[in-house]
C-alpha cells in the first residue's frame, strides 16, 4: 500500500457539509478498491481540496473518487512522510 | 490559528533524508513565528512536497520556510478538515 495525495481544483465556495458528505461517499465504497481515505483539507477561497489516502494504486483512488462523483485533477503517490 | 497546506514544486529526486532535514530545519525555528509544521508528504517523481501546518498567517509559514532555505510555491489556508 502506498500513500497518495490527490488534489481537486475548481471547488470555490465548498462548505464543510459538502466536504463531509463527499468524504462519506468515498468511505462508503472505498473498501471495494482496497483504498482508505484518511483525511481531507479544503480551501474554499482558491477552490482546492487535498485528500490523503492509502491505496494499491492511483487508479484505485480515482475509481472511488469517480464513482463518488468527484474525480481528482491530480493524484500523487507520496512515499515519503515526515 | 488556521491550518495551511503549502506546496513545493521542482523537488524531483528528493530523498527521505532531505525531507527529514528540511522538516527539522523548519521545526527548529517555527516557534519564532508561532507556526507549527505538523506533517509533510513528498512525491520524488513529480517533485512535489506538501506541508501541513498551523500558523497565524500564510506569511508566517513562508517566513519560516524561507529562513530554512525552502520557500513554498503555494500556501493555502485549509479551514475545512475531515
Amino acid at each position: 500500500m502506498t500513500q497518495y495525495m490527490d488534489v481537486h481544483h475548481g471547488m470555490q465556495g465548498v462548505t464543510p457539509d459538502q466536504i463531509r458528505e463527499a468524504h462519506q461517499a468515498d468511505l462508503a465504497i472505498e473498501k471495494e478498491e482496497g483504498v482508505h481515505f484518511k483525511q481531507a483539507w479544503a480551501d474554499p477561497d482558491s477552490g482546492t481540496v487535498y485528500c490523503l489516502s492509502e491505496a494499491p494504486s492511483a487508479e484505485a483512488v480515482q475509481r472511488i473518487h469517480e464513482r463518488a462523483g468527484h474525480p481528482a485533477d491530480e493524484i500523487h503517490p507520496v512515499p515519503i512522510t515526515v
